[in-house]
């Protein structure tokens, strides 16, 4: 059973001051707490219902403290509009700072603000193996539940890094390929490319911002064949990730 | 001003009972109300805040009937959270029945449950000049506000055709190469595509049923290169489509 304390501790870390201030995260639903007990992530509460308990009995059986609690419960104190399995509070990690290697590949975000599109950005990082993610200081924040749920588990596996994407561009310039999508951009299709270098996405309304586009050495577009103005940012790293990793 | 009964016509319209009933349905937003003022979907009423209405006065003089009313009145009627512009309610049309030609590429989708997923795979389409969408009977509604909100205003070109599927590939299996995504399927990198034939997308759980997988002739997988166990189903309609078309 939630007491009413736990209830409020787990619902303030909807909001990042209180995830800031606790270092502490929520992770919901059974695909994304399943990859959380697997990870190196420190588990500081679950609530699990009695049906996931009974599914899962091996994996908790590994050591896990954990609660018994309803599918009313979880819903009272996560997010999700139904949840009858689990939800789980865990440690903030410390990551190292990024230091690329010569060869290294990553995706920067330059003000990605919607969460549903971060955690979609970082499960297709970790499907083409990216391990590592650039964000603006303006960009969603990765512990954001919703980003946690978009994740689909993958938000234990890619590293995140909030930095100053200007500044952290003009300080890689000399050393790496630095592309750029947009809609004025060479064709992809027609590019021999190789997954090297940093690509950069922008905002789902304006694009990459002036102070960085100013750092990209080369843009890149999706060639469009029909009618729609845009895709969706998500949409559009997935393709452009795969036409860079269709030549590794 | 809205008056109540209007209310609660255009939230009846968030039903798809009362959606079949009325043959009409609702459009929220700036950019897929604009698009559907210029197309030949029939606008039954325009429901547009003043600073919309200043912004766009060039369009809505073409002999568009409308109501001045505040967002708090949108909100009110709408779906969205806020919605400082427009809202619209549209007759639906009458699809002519789908009859493929020769080199024609059309997506097909079967059990496609989220709204969301949906409606960005209808905008993929028209990014792509993909004209049809087939649907199995059980994939969420065209019309749902959340399907069409999330095609970006693609829903005024793009013809989606609900039908049974296993059917439907069965009368077109002899005369067009059926393409299916699965995680067992051949490796789309290693493939020389032609953008012809169908291409089949399963549910966002369970792939695609059985019955629809014993019309499909090729299977094809997006290449893994990290550990993620899958890819959200629009991100990889989107990924499959753009290695049909890097042929075009």
């Amino acid at each position: 059973m939630f007491s009413k304390a736990v209830v409020k501790y787990v619902k303030s870390l909807q909001v990042k001051k209180y995830r800031s201030q606790h270092q502490a995260f929520v992770v919901e639903g059974a695909k994304s707490v399943l990859e959380l007990l697997q990870s190196d992530f420190e588990v500081q509460h679950l609530f699990v219902t009695e049906s996931f308990k009974q599914e899962h009995t091996a994996i908790l059986a590994k050591g896990f403290k954990y609660d018994i609690v309803t599918e009313k419960d979880l819903v009272a104190a996560g997010t999700f509009t139904s949840n009858n399995a689990v939800l789980a509070v865990a440690s903030m990690r410390k990551l190292q700072p990024l230091r690329l290697q010569e060869k290294d590949f990553v995706i920067a975000l330059d003000d990605i603000r919607d969460p549903g599109n971060l955690g979609t950005i970082i499960r297709i990082a970790d499907w083409y193996g990216i391990e590592h993610v650039v964000c603006s200081d303006t960009c969603a924040d990765f512990y954001n539940p919703k980003v946690i749920s978009a994740t689909m588990g993958s938000f234990t596996r890619i590293k995140v890094h909030y930095l100053n994407l200007p500044e952290w561009l003009e300080q890689h310039h000399s050393k790496y390929k630095i592309y750029g999508a947009s809609l004025a951009g060479e064709n992809l299709h027609h590019m021999q490319l190789r997954p090297e270098g940093i690509v950069v996405l922008g905002n789902e309304a304006n694009g990459i911002r002036p102070e960085v586009a100013r750092q990209v050495n080369q843009l890149i577009k999706i060639p469009a064949f029909g009618k729609a103005e845009s895709l969706n940012v998500a949409t559009a790293t997935a393709i452009i990730i795969d036409n860079f990793k269709r030549n590794a």
